[in-house]
């Protein structure tokens, strides 16, 4: 069994001396030690060796000591595996040369063999599963289906996603058709992931904040809700929902052990929105990680009160920025560390 | 007085018969009869050309009949005021060559005499005024302080305003100064702005919901109070921030005589956030006119009936999208005129 269970324990909604922490985007660029892995190999030859993919996840471990791994990959994956083409262009980002704008656009979409197409990842749950040596829980990830059609039909990240919006607004039968094969490929691939040994799975829907809450019903929740329900039974489920605090409610009743709540959203709001049983995971502002460690410290304590040492998980509100400095970050984690309630 | 006052009567939250219409960015990019102008002339020219700057701004009145007009300019016309260069490029949009990154880069930054310096603007609305014949109410606006600093350091858009909030955490003092002048600088201009002829004043927090509710509170709120104050007894005030539904109880206590609310806020949200006695204006998502016609008007009378037609100014919750069919924003605006409550 796990040696630190924090985490899991919180995802139970048990009473713990502390809360744990991580961070979301904890595996990567802030990092020196990543950076040397980076100049060598480029972002997707990192997610496709197992090898390469599992050091890169237990570095901050090293360094930080957080209470759970998560797996070094990229929502991306998936509509790379369905046969959409994903690169990733050093100034740009994610680069979809092919993207997504029409029915006819979805024939060579597949909801593929994930052991064919996704058995890398299996293989470095497996590697990383070896070299946490059940000290700490490992957690597996993806994206929502609707962020994840956003870069395949915007094609790039974007202010807005208009081009992903039009798209629905204007062919919502061929929108539904590519959020549903989206789904059915997440599912399976998010339980293998539970089978080859990750210990919890997230959802980012990082963009579900663009949309109206009747919209976001229509073409986000909907599909993270098919996806709770096939794997509530498996493992816990948290889901992070970028801006969806609209949504909160629905949300906390969906199943999921524990929901991922930004930074616009006080925890006072948070509670008092999820109706105030559920795990929450959150919320500190990325940027305010460029505030001085004491100053940081302090602002941690303040977030863990608000929020109250139980059914918590100290997060940020988002992933963590590629220009924090490292004592920063360390800063972050003392803090949740030295916790004591007052 | 002005003949149809309907704009001007919501904003007292009088009763009225519908509710009256206007765009964020009506004037502007989506029009053919805009892009004929800015063929032939630069951004800056049009904003400072009193002749081009008052036509653009009649354009969609013309065409469509909103109930209000808003003068063609831009939020960054005060930082250039104030001795900050910006420049507006293409395909990137507003570029600040010399962002301010430290206290000392405030040295040359000014509160500029607001006839000298934006006299331009005044004199815009004059021949707008003059053009619109009292037939119905003009709207002359300015950016929050916040939304200004945002620009002005980080030096052009961003998806997450980094620089900007780095340096107001890391260089609190320093972004004071800055947010203070820039307050300063718009209550200025707005007062001449009234003295001008405008009927009512909105400011644009385009980025406020970037910030914590705390920092919020403390780097972006107190400003627009301070330009609320100072206004709101000689013009009716518009509050909008992009994204602060966190704010909405502070902000229906301003003296403001509307919020503007975007579209991930529910009617009913909306409402109860507020305290259900402001006058609201918003919410359409601008990517929703991308739908056809006959499903944006179906979705514009579910929005007012949501809203109610007193105490309610039918708007989108952001700027029109520049890429938005004609017939689109013309059903969004029919679809207000034939507004019969049911």
């Amino acid at each position: 069994m796990i040696k630190n269970d924090l985490f899991l324990r919180a995802l139970k909604g048990e009473v713990v001396d502390r809360p744990p922490v991580w961070m979301m985007r904890q595996a990567g660029r802030y990092l020196p030690e990543f950076m040397e892995i980076k100049a060598k190999y480029d972002f997707f030859t990192r997610c496709k060796t197992p090898e390469l993919a599992s050091e890169i996840t237990v570095q901050p471990i090293r360094r930080y000591g957080m209470d759970a791994a998560i797996l070094f990959s990229d929502i991306l994956v998936i509509p790379q595996a369905m046969n959409i083409a994903v690169e990733m262009k050093p100034d740009i980002g994610p680069w979809l040369p092919n993207p997504i704008r029409s029915e006819r656009d979805l024939d060579g979409v597949v909801v593929p063999d994930i052991d064919q197409s996704l058995g890398y990842v299996m293989r470095a749950i497996k590697i990383t599963k070896e070299k946490l040596n059940d000290e700490i829980p490992l957690i597996g990830f993806a994206g929502s289906p609707w962020t994840i059609l956003c870069y395949c039909v915007q094609g790039q990240g974007s202010k807005n996603f208009d081009k992903a919006k039009q798209f629905c607004f204007t062919q919502p039968q061929a929108a539904h058709t590519l959020l549903q094969k989206i789904t059915d490929t997440t599912i399976a691939y998010l339980k293998e992931k539970i089978t080859a040994g990750v210990d919890a799975v997230q959802i980012f829907d990082s963009w579900g904040g663009m949309l109206s809450p009747d919209d976001y019903g229509v073409f986000s929740w909907q599909y993270i809700q098919q996806i709770i329900d096939a794997l509530k039974d498996h493992a816990p489920v948290i889901a992070f929902g970028k801006g969806c605090w609209f949504a909160l409610d629905t949300m906390a009743k969906s199943g999921a052990s524990a929901l991922g709540i930004d930074w616009t959203c006080s925890a006072k709001n948070a509670r008092y929105l999820t109706g105030g049983n559920i795990t929450l995971q959150g919320n500190f502002d990325p940027t305010r990680l460029f505030s001085p460690p004491k100053e940081i410290k302090k602002q941690v304590k303040q977030m863990i009160d608000a929020f109250g040492k139980d059914k918590y998980i100290v997060n940020l509100g988002h992933g963590i920025l590629p220009n924090i400095p490292i004592e920063n970050a360390a800063a972050f984690i003392e803090a949740v560390k030295e916790y004591k309630a007052t």
